[in-house]
């Protein structure tokens, strides 16, 4: 059964066609206007009903960014769009054509579902995703089931603390790992060197045009692949902070498979080698037990449409 | 269907038959060998065999401490007693006089069970256990279902490092949760006092006849009751680790239900309150998401009983 | 013997005659242009030139932010003004019209003398001061002199590190004791308790005329001394990482006093008792050796006159 | 002028006549009774004694552990000795047989200023001594005079607290840097990674002699200066302790040199460079100030005598 997976970011919708093998056999992209929700519900409605003329489809499944409820119906609360308790499937479902079953998952979960079924992931049965990006998202995948929470907030892996006293967090608290392990935490790292070690961030400032603040991930990847010592040193801190932290999510779930994905992921190696000694050096009861794999994500940027098509399907 | 539940604890083994509403209708008590392995698969049998014989029993479920493969057949590796990679459940089946399924589970686990089932976490879909005791162990509930990981070492809570160069722990790292919510922490923290605070810590050691080393956890709880200032004070320290680890779970899991039990909970209000204080001061989103709730524990010493021979049914 | 004090901050400078009590006999101000440190020699000169006419003066003493050469003559490095080992004694005095020594003084340094002479440290011999300000400044007093270390940058107590892993300082490390005892610490905290404890930050928003990010300190203070439980909490919180960093020094330095200072001082007791629990809570070795006091600051605004005229003095 | 140095131990004292250049000309032991003060009153007269007959000596300096008064008559508490506010030069002046001033020092503080006379120190103006044996002591040298404190309890550099909600120091408190930057702490570091990452600790297992409880420094030592993974990351974390603590205290003192001495200092630059890194990654304002040396010490065990005569001629 073909399935409909929707993807809501910040500024585009992206709408795919999805078959059972994960594979997106069309796709369409529309423009989202934050403060707009009604215009958002039929943007995707108009896209779905059009896919739906082409391709038969017996699901519809809606990723976005927020807190879903955990019958899958409804946004209780986004960053970044208006919606507060919002039905979000109901009213796609009275707006397309097609009479399908419409459910709603959070973005992080519907792309670690997308990697945990067609990706990295394929085969196993207990998985973390962390996705490294601006924040530190995740998925959590217990016995083969994606793991909602009661209230449909859990994965939230980037609140988790691992510095009591550290450094503060968008959601008001000190410590949140997500400080500690995503590309801001690089960035901020990255600008906070210049001013700490200066004679070793000549390479990285002239990548930012000799403008601190204008240092981005990208500048620390180039400069580490080119074998700058603090650029390098940059990475491996991150990677260590995800494998530290993951050693704490893995003495709680014992997963098998911790995945990494994200922008920050494409640092790679620089990356996985010391994300996996951290997991190594922190995980309890080492030599007792099997250990779980790091590795990186293979699904790219539409992980999204195609997690959120699976999951409506199940 | 009635089942038998064992737990298997240091020096005593407990075997009672329990029924469909998680009442035990027999027990006996055995004494435990840990180093003759084979003593304590001939004293689990004799029993079941002989309680078997009063009682129609549909299944055997054994509880044990220690890493128990997820296929619930065999014992891993158990700090206490001599089992590494040992098909307890077999042995236990090739010994009893019925032919009944016979499975093993975490202690932890089989006592938080029980709670789920017919305790505080009676009506909840996800809880976390906490069980704090000489250390800190738990049991996950997820959608209803026990969680016990991909190799059955799932619900380490104790494990999650809450300090980065934090206390040693047992298991060899640093900062490990259990070195902050649990009863050796309570006792180390009450001596530690007595050093550091010697003009607040004079009805502790009083308690303790004198002998700082003599300090143990009921002490604090018995000087905390009285209005001890010291002693409340350690109480809402050990509180509050408990309730802002649990906020890190929750970050990750979203229950609806965290439950404190342990000898530790007995010190009630004293521990609860700052643990509710502490978690709702540490919970990511709070005002964006429902709370979950504190409670502490409904089951006693028996729960690692009555939980096991309820998972034997399932 | 009278002297003149110079304080030169970002935009203004002060300049007085003092006495050997510490009176300030006569005072004018000064336009400070931060990019013109020519300048600022002549304002000074001139000032000293005019104050000399109508007092006997025999020294003059000049306070500035930065870095300031053991020998007392340039400033090495000043983050607001654009001194670069900028030979400032030598400046002032070939410009000014008498003929008496001229010194330079770091600004916390002198203004922690005043203290120490004049002030709450008057009798002592050892003392830390404690300037607690949009940052954390500060001076250290032993056996009577003033501390400057090998090159002048002595007493940058607030770059002492409090929290591995802790808050992001200006000055490129983490954890620095700035970061958790200043004036800009408690609105950090404060704007993030607007978002981490929305059903208790009522009262802070208010008198923040509802807009979060325009919460300042003497919000805070104003709702602490109504009894708001968020800002009592917050000022709590302040008051502790003063004294547990207090502590540390008092181990290193053994002071007889530890004076605060400091525009955030001004909440008095709702800063200072929690800044002596914490510095007694957390002072190695108690009851086996006396405890250095904490007292609130006497000197006001012109300390930083009044100390530099009386170090030119000795 | 000659001077007799004593350095009064657990169970040892040594005493020898120390000239003006820092030699020992002559020296005698005597056993130490911990337990009866007086008898150590009368070995230390008797011994100095016997030295003034050979040689003139001018003063007698005394050093011993615990919190000597900063008139320097008095030990006013001492952790391994009964002394609690004994008189000690007052008792030894009365017994001895010549007419000289008689001083009492903190044993490290005379070991320090050794240093800073005659060792790595000569030439300095302000240092920081520490002093890393079992545990960490030192001694501070501002201006070139050594700071006593107010009380006489300066320079308890190991209690510093580095880490909040650290390791357990035996002062009541958590995370002192003794804890961090101790021969204590590199051995408990080396018996933890025994059971938190077996696969690496083959070889100081083997060392120990398979038993991990017998693991003592000079394993550690002996195994990274043969190359040891493990091992030379044991004294990496510890060397980087010792600098980015050192790095706190020069943000307080702004020291021209910073000594490590004592026994775990014998494992030269695989302690050396990892304290030099971790002390330029941790000072602030890097690059607009002169950065501290960190050096060896040169003084060997004498160094209590040497710097106690010392000590008692100034």
């Amino acid at each position: 059964m073909h399935a409909i997976g929707v993807d809501i970011g910040g500024t585009k919708i992206a709408i795919g066609v999805v078959d059972e093998a994960g594979r997106i056999l069309a796709q369409v992209r529309r423009d989202t206007d934050p403060d707009d929700v009604a215009s958002i519900d039929h943007a995707i409605a108009d896209a779905c009903t059009e896919l739906a003329k082409a391709y038969e489809v017996g699901a519809i499944g809606v990723a976005a960014a927020g807190f879903v409820s955990s019958d899958r119906t409804s946004v209780q609360f986004a960053p970044n769009i208006a919606w507060r308790e919002y039905p979000l499937a109901r009213k796609i479902a009275e707006l397309v054509d097609i009479d399908v079953p419409v459910v709603v998952e959070n973005d992080a979960n519907a792309a670690g579902w997308a990697e945990f079924r067609f990706g990295a992931g394929r085969g196993s049965s207990d998985m973390l995703m962390l996705t490294i990006g601006t924040g530190l998202g995740g998925a959590v995948v217990v016995d083969r089931s994606l793991v909602r929470g009661r209230w449909g907030a859990a994965a939230e892996v980037g609140h988790m603390r691992v510095v009591p006293g550290g450094h503060y967090c968008g959601c008001g608290h000190e410590g949140c790992w997500e400080q500690y392990a995503s590309g801001s935490a690089l960035v901020r790292d990255a600008k906070a060197a210049v001013v700490a070690l200066p004679h070793k961030a000549g390479r990285l400032l002239e990548l930012a045009g000799g403008e601190r603040k204008k240092i981005k991930g990208p500048h620390v990847t180039t400069a580490a692949q080119e074998g700058d010592e603090l650029a390098v040193e940059l990475l491996a801190k991150l990677g260590r902070w995800i494998g530290e932290g993951a050693a704490s999510v893995a003495a709680l779930l014992d997963p098998e498979l911790i995945v990494i994905g994200g922008g920050v992921a494409g640092a790679g190696d620089l990356l996985l080698l010391p994300a996996r000694a951290g997991f190594e050096a922190q995980l309890s009861a080492l030599g007792h037990r099997p250990m779980a794999r790091l590795e990186l994500a293979e699904q790219g940027n539409e992980a999204g449409v195609v997690g959120a098509a699976d999951l409506a399907r199940h």
